[in-house]
């Protein structure tokens, strides 16, 4: 005899499939702006979280992260891993998936694909942050690095910050062409550059997002002037870094989770007392974003827990009523708790 | 369209449904010695893992958990949490599931329940345990608390050292039938006890298994006498004991990993630098097990992430060519894999 678990056992799966279903029905710039929202929220109770550097699993090809955060209402948890080599044999340089639980019962309430949920919301995060930092009127960005990211953070900034104009550059001409593809698909006014000099050429917003663990100078000084905004994507492990460092000294540094920017940002390569702002407390006006025209801004970006709970949270929100998600059998239900192995002896007959 | 994922895309998943029925078509017993071959194995080589106490946080009513570790060819973690106050509410004190990945590539090839597979795990690893520490010819074991892990318990000394006459006691009377029934039924010689003291009389074994979340003297030193083994389960995190402080320094103290165990298991009542075994030691004849037949042996059980890691690699192998598994859709699975944004843009047609 099966046993029918009750609903208790049960938690809601949002699929890679259903996840992109869930994003086309609510429209992919729509998408990033609400979920932008909800990632702004998350950070104007930043004192509320439970926060702690990410626990790596440093492996020979690559990491594996699991990322945990909690506020006295939820728990959430990514597993992510980052293998650049992977893409040699057909597979995502980054996989992942996440769980959102109850804290009053420790009962997860979502399990969740979160390869393409972590594209969206970590280009939702540069795009509110490119709102705080990025120079009044700013139209034109360059994107070094156009990879699986690069698309994601066109479009959140075109969402967010009225971004139209691209200016493309990537060492594998072949990789520019697929986001320049894409891009124009999009409506984007697109520019396929051969050098990274050519790309910041006339920019205000310089994303830089490459892949390969090691460091690495995408951004030289002198490809750098004032005024401009740097978000900077791809340095986020230690040993990877995109940016050289007299850039990093000239400019006002913000970062998500300084505990965990000093390890694996590019601000690994200053002193660990070399002064950062927390974006949290420029959202929350307790600290200035942009103050002048002629300040270089740098958001150091490496992705912090934070982030990922709010997409968990806004994706569990989304699903309500609506088909996008699958329920599945992952937790053991019995009808007396204590009963475990009576419910597994049972289960037998 | 609808774009099927290609085999990259899908993760293994096994359901509690699953489980149960895998469990069955090996056999509780057989599963059990089985599956502590599999934790033997790994604590035999433990030098060769990753290893680093668990992420916990701490909620007002419990705890939630990860627990991650790795060895050069895979990487395992799993999520669990320990809430006392669950059962008022007709939910699990423990409910977990796990994952195990490819170090090579980062991507997960396994997804599976372990509230059943952690009952059956804790009480596998606690019986291999007993066959190094429990004295020679025993036939007898108290168990104090008869809640959920109890008859898993049982099970695995029956399967592993033979034991087949068991008194149980539990503050709750109800408990104590409940498992009572399920030992009766599973061919245990069963005397159900109405104190602690009745219970541990003329047993060779002492198993204390309670739930709650504070110091609590399951064991008081009058009721332990020499030559026995106690395997104590639930003490199993800060501010959570069983035994009563001149038990143990009475007796030699056996851990998993001391990292993690002088911060949740009994021997938090003592000071740091007190003397335990490290299991995998003993396991590899690196340190002696029991020695005499007067020596006072303690198990000093909290389960650490190997066992976790040995299980699922167990499920693995086990569900190999088998129906107890399905696949999920979970990992994204471009056909170029830097081109994640075109998968998207395309599942809209």
């Amino acid at each position: 005899m099966a046993i029918a678990p009750s609903q208790l056992a049960y938690v809601p799966f949002v699929s890679v499939e259903n996840m992109m279903r869930l994003v086309h029905h609510v429209g992919i710039e729509p998408f990033l702006t609400e979920l932008a929202g909800y990632i702004e929220e998350d950070f104007k109770r930043w004192p509320e979280f439970d926060k702690t550097p990410r626990v790596a699993a440093h492996v020979p090809d690559g990491v594996i992260e699991l990322m945990p955060t909690a506020d006295n209402a939820l728990y959430g948890f990514k597993y992510v891993n980052g293998h650049p080599k992977n893409t040699r044999t057909g597979h995502q340089t980054v996989t992942a998936f996440g769980v959102l639980s109850e804290v009053e019962t420790g009962y997860p309430v979502l399990l969740s694909e979160m390869t393409v949920l972590t594209a969206l919301r970590t280009a939702a995060t540069s795009a509110l942050v490119g709102r705080y930092l990025a120079p009044k009127g700013a139209e034109v960005m360059a994107m070094i690095g156009n990879g699986a990211q690069c698309e994601f953070q066109a479009m959140a900034f075109r969402a967010l910050c009225g971004i139209g104009r691209l200016r493309l550059y990537d060492i594998d001409p072949a990789a520019t062409e697929k986001a320049a593809r894409n891009l124009t698909a999009q409506g984007f006014d697109v520019v396929a550059c051969t050098s990274g000099e050519e790309a910041v050429t006339g920019a205000q917003i310089l994303t830089t997002c490459t892949a390969d663990k090691q460091y690495a100078t995408i951004l030289t000084d002198n490809m750098v002037g004032s005024g401009q905004h740097i978000n900077a994507i791809g340095g986020d492990c230690p040993g990877k870094t995109e940016l050289h460092r007299d850039i990093l000294l000239r400019s006002d540094i913000f970062v998500e989770y300084p505990e965990q920017t000093r390890i694996e940002g590019e601000i690994q390569a200053l002193p660990p007392d070399h002064p950062v702002t927390e974006l949290w407390q420029v959202m929350r006006g307790e600290a200035p974003g942009r103050r002048d025209d002629r300040q270089l801004t740098l958001f150091d970006s490496v992705g912090f827990a934070t982030e990922d709970f709010s997409a968990l949270r806004y994706v569990r929100d989304k699903i309500r009523g609506t088909e996008f998600a699958v329920d599945l059998d992952m937790l053991a239900d019995p009808d007396d708790p204590r009963d475990l192995f009576g419910m597994l002896a049972r289960s037998a007959q």
